[in-house]
């Protein structure tokens, strides 16, 4: 089969989850380019290999298939903002962050939670990519944990073990997504909102989960997508990413994340939080996790990033 | 440079969190094979392909070299045991394990994330592995969010998320780890423990930042290890696995897990959950993470598994 819904495989691919790499070289007039991916494993301890993929139609191809090298820079955990400089169209990213010249010559970024310099071993065509393997020349690594990214968002358990241990006054709402739309439901006041529960003793996942029955959906808890706290309510909301099935919901109906879907969310929080899920949610489908950091967003919304 | 010490970059490599697959074909008998790996990425949408990593001195590299495809199992939060039976020597690992042959005839194992039935594109030899290109000829996703891996350990962002929440009367331990070592310390009664400490309205993770700083080490905070309840004292354990660097522990010393280390440690649960922590992280290391299902365990210990 040559050709398949690509969002439905881009979909299923994202599925596996995975760490964030900044990948960097040099174009040929030695200026130092970047872009986040997360197409990237491990290939051979000896002698010591990586991969990372990249789109053909990636604006680096041509520098990347010409380069003697590459590094890859593993994200921590605490480095969304990188991973967003470097998948979004940014006039100068490396202004935006700290970075230093590999020992091979490659730029290395500040705080990863491992960065490998490589010179460049062998070039693999494969479909609309090409297959970099990497030689590591020098390595290092520290002791902070690593950057996830699962299902078109990131995930942090770090973070999430922190904020979920904190909670008091816990609101839990649901990201329930199926095909790039999330279930919106009708606020009672004309707008627009998320399916929320107030979380009694029994937890945030008990409350996720009569939430989740309550729209009649075959949805399953996933991971916690965002957490922020409402300061004027005294409250804290966390929010859950969830993939549903087929069928129709109790309540609401699914809607494209569209600018115009935006304005009409009541809650200022829950606007700004999906609007950022909107943009992370392209750049990681398109960008980040096929590696292709050339690809424009593909739902109107106006990037604040 | 062609060699590099491999248990340093092993773990360099091991920063980057990846999911967990099982990867299955047939011998040239028909007879159904498959093997934990984490060695996977997504490469092209059209065609839709994928890759996978296997060892030269892989059991299966015969079959798999010769096999007309594979298919790709990405396993849900849920399916540790499976990972652990594919990575294990276990004598009918389909035996244990619910499954059907696919639309293109590779083994498919039930409950899984996705699963990608694949005919063999093309493969790519690189050092010490191969890189097997599947062509995606049939595949299918669910809602389950996926089983995580980093640094040689499970990572479950769902569960943590569940357990977190429903803590009460809790003990935080860490499970400070540097060169497959782990920072054992006396328990005043002529046994070994981990460093523990009990949590205070501030939460687990204010708990373990107090108990590294205890330790004199630069560790950092990682991921949620383990939750276990203890019934006969009433409370609820939480094992973060922590990395460290350089310098002397203020108490105890680091340990190799053999097992007559793991026979002084007092507490069984513990006892339990190193043993376990001894045999994923040896499996994860040399078996799921550079995927070379074939090697055997680096630490002297008995594996209830």
């Amino acid at each position: 089969m040559d050709y398949m819904d690509p969002r439905g495989l881009r979909d299923a691919f994202g599925t596996f989850m995975t760490g964030v790499t900044v990948v960097t070289s040099h174009d040929k007039n030695g200026n130092p380019l970047g872009f986040t991916a997360n197409s990237f494993t491990s290939v051979s301890l000896e002698p010591p290999l990586l991969l990372v993929c990249l789109a053909n139609s990636s604006s680096n191809y041509e520098a990347l298939t010409q380069a003697e090298g590459f590094a890859v820079n593993i994200l921590a955990e605490d480095q969304k903002d990188v991973s967003n400089t470097f998948a979004r169209k940014v006039d100068d990213r490396f202004a935006a962050v700290s970075w230093k010249k590999g020992p091979h010559g490659s730029p290395i970024l500040s705080g990863v939670s491992a960065w490998f310099d490589c010179s460049m071993h062998k070039i693999v065509e494969a479909g609309d990519h090409i297959i970099l393997i990497g030689k590591v020349e020098v390595y290092d690594a520290s002791t902070a944990p690593g950057l996830g990214y699962a299902n078109g968002a990131y995930v942090t358990p770090s973070a999430t073990a922190e904020a979920l241990n904190k909670t008091t006054n816990l609101v839990v709402s649901a990201i329930i997504e199926r095909a790039d739309e999330v279930l919106l439901i009708d606020d009672g006041q004309g707008g627009l909102a998320l399916p929320e529960i107030t979380a009694d003793k029994s937890g945030a996942t008990i409350a996720l989960n009569n939430l989740i029955a309550s729209t009649g959906l075959g949805a399953q808890p996933g991971f916690v997508y965002s957490i922020f706290e409402d300061a004027e309510r005294e409250r804290q909301n966390i929010s859950f990413l969830c993939k549903a099935g087929d069928g129709l919901p109790n309540l609401g109906s699914f809607e494209k994340l569209t600018e115009q879907v935006l304005s009409q969310i009541s809650d200022p929080a829950v606007a700004s939080m999906l609007e950022r899920f909107a943009n992370e949610n392209s750049i990681g489908n398109y960008g980040v996790y096929v590696g292709n950091e050339t690809s424009g967003k593909v739902r109107a919304v106006n990037s604040k990033g």
